[in-house]
């Protein structure tokens, strides 16, 4: 039955419908300046998955969930013994997000899904479209959430626990996000995958730069996220003389002067954030008692991420002042190169179609990073306006988010038939 | 009808009945750690004002409330036509406050108001007990709000305009106090009052330090208040290049540190204070593109208030980085002394009862401030342990307080009969 791996359903890709399902996407949870607060199953990333739901359903696709909220679309293949190949990206957004992080790796999937369907193409392997749980750990801490306890269902009841800022777990939050889509079927984690691919916007202004459409990702970078609690001591802010003070708002701004100057390189390859600094009891007479703040720390290069990562605990604690300070390391994630099947499929499609193309390694984070340590993995990026992400203005070209669904369709084709 | 200025009522002032009122009203909003959070017109703040009210109704004492929701106890005179001696401070705390600031100054005059009543004298002058609304500014930006209010009640439309972080407005909030206590007179702004005269704990360590038991308040720091705002990017945290941030908090931190060190003063008598640092988005993985700080600036004389303060947005300025910043001053309270016919009472009256005193200065703001430009007016203060306030570990001896109560039940008496 498998036709072969050269068919092509790039001309079954429409730009309009593809722009379309982005701009329907757009509208839960817009925001007054044009972006979208959806954060990780909140009422309104349950309605983007119903609304996808629908759409899938609507083109014949069957859909289940797993245990930790992740959403499958599935056009079966030929052989029934067969592992999928799987696409797709992410329906939460951060709490100030854009139009089209995330979820253009999914619609972009879907986008071909309708595509090879409507070329009447069949596969040997089926094709999946997946919508993985809370990508990007704005609500709760830990991102890349669904695609880590997909890979290791050993994690899932460690994040089930975790709670979010109002101390609303993720087992509450998905009870409710559940309750809302009760007719779907369940799927196992870990049941196997042959090739993982998933598309996204680059968020960084590369391709723009240099006129490119398509981005072949080579890797991402390493990351290590750190949370710093500053303990000092609440007081009188008419009556609290400087020296009897344990003021942890100077104490944590000291810290953080010292952290930006360890980590002011002259080659700007480093990323250093400081997101979220949060004052207890924050009121405008009291010499504050506590600071929590976060780091995210990302780099190319594992032995920088060791060499200037292992001195920020140093560096805090020689700028406590009279306050204690406690350093937990969140997560670390190492370094991944991808090559192989995945980004050589995706290479000689985007050839193949003749679109401008480059190699380019990722900054951003992403599922594919732990699907990679699953099966085979690829990335396709297109372009981001400025390079502006992680922002209410982020922008696209719609054609460019066709391109990449035309490289998507013709590229899941071929390892589908693989 | 009136006796002599020399009648003493403090024999009646009983310590253990004054401790316990204090106990009871500490488990109206308390915290794990020992303290209070009983933020103005809160529903914590409201039980606190039933409470009081319930007290001196028992002991027959009439009670009335005005527009901005202060409440007012009254002991009535024997010359109907005379303006009343009042009393009083505030239930409202900060959100990690002691058992001890503001809600003292009411206890005491209470305690006063009974131990003249039991010891059976009449004053020419009624003596009221008064409970200001909203001291604190925890909760809501404008301090002392009652005595502003009651001073100046051209003030009274912009105060209930005013807002919390929640968007819930004064009007709103006290609509809620004031249905909690619906069987209470109205009470008219402005009514002449001839002496005010507020007791509270020094917040400080200089009476504990000296080894006396009352401070006789010579005078009011005066305090400067601005909200300063920094307007940077979101952006992504993995793929924004360092030349490529307008990252509000490296901005924000760079501006605290130079603000700290144009406020660091050999002699250390500059209080200076950042109470309040507020990100968004306040997500760990994005470069935020927003802060809110506050700063709170005391200093005892005036000259030194504008020298340094009228430097503080220049800093912020050089300081700002690819950042805007905007500065605005909330609230300016010049120093206020207090001499004349209050502190001159208290004076003999500690002198004549033999309690260790000095004069002191008082760094904290206090509603006695504004009732300063209304009456003759003077403050009455009691050690505080370690200097220890605005914390939940403020602490105070039951022996010091009952002290600072027969002072006050005698002044009162004096004042009341001039």
């Amino acid at each position: 039955m498998a036709k072969q791996s050269s068919e092509s359903a790039a001309a079954a890709v429409s730009e309009e419908r593809l722009w379309n399902r982005h701009m329907e996407m757009a509208k839960i949870g817009a925001t007054p300046k044009g972006g979208v607060n959806r954060q990780a199953l909140s009422p309104e990333d349950a309605q983007a998955r119903s609304l996808l739901v629908s759409w899938a359903r609507e083109l014949g696709f069957a859909c289940a969930m797993d245990d930790i909220g992740s959403i499958y679309i599935r056009r079966p293949g030929t052989d029934a013994d067969a592992a999928p190949v799987m696409t797709g990206s992410h329906t939460d957004s951060q709490p100030s997000g854009g139009r089209f992080d995330g979820i253009y790796g999914i619609l972009a999937g879907l986008e071909a899904l309708q595509a090879i369907e409507e070329a009447g193409i069949a596969t040997r392997r089926p094709i999946e479209v997946v919508n993985w749980t809370n990508e990007e750990a704005s609500r709760f801490g830990s991102g890349c959430m669904g695609s880590q306890v997909y890979t290791d269902p050993a994690k899932l009841d460690e994040m089930l626990a975790m709670k979010d800022l109002d101390g609303v777990s993720i087992a509450e939050a998905l009870a409710e996000t559940k309750a809302a889509m009760p007719e779907i079927a369940h799927r196992a984690l870990k049941s196997p995958v042959a090739y993982f691919i998933e598309a996204h916007i680059e968020q960084g202004p590369e391709l723009e730069a240099t006129g490119n459409v398509i981005g072949v990702v080579t890797g991402i970078a390493g990351s290590r996220r750190f949370e710093i609690q500053v303990l000092g001591e609440d007081a009188h802010a008419g009556t609290t003389s400087r020296k009897r003070r344990k003021d942890a708002v100077r104490a944590a701004t000291d810290m953080i002067r010292a952290l930006f100057e360890l980590m002011d390189d002259p080659d700007d390859t480093v990323r250093f954030t400081i997101g979220r600094f949060m004052v207890t009891p924050n009121a405008l007479a009291v010499v504050p008692g506590h600071v929590l703040f976060t780091i995210d720390f990302r780099h190319a290069e594992e032995e920088v991420l060791t060499r200037l990562g292992d001195q920020i605990e140093a560096v805090c604690r020689r700028n406590a002042g009279p306050c204690k300070v406690t350093l937990t390391e969140i997560r670390r994630a190492p370094t991944k190169s991808f090559a192989g099947p995945v980004p050589d499929a995706i290479l000689s499609v985007t050839e193949r179609l003749g679109v401008p193309y480059m190699h380019i390694f990722s900054g951003a984070g992403h599922d594919a990073r732990y699907m990679a340590d699953h099966c085979e993995t690829g990335m396709i990026f297109v372009p981001c306006e400025k390079g502006i992400s992680h922002n209410e203005a982020e922008n696209v070209k719609a054609s460019d988010l066709a391109a990449g669904a035309r490289v998507m369709a013709d590229t899941l084709i071929a390892l589908a038939n693989r």
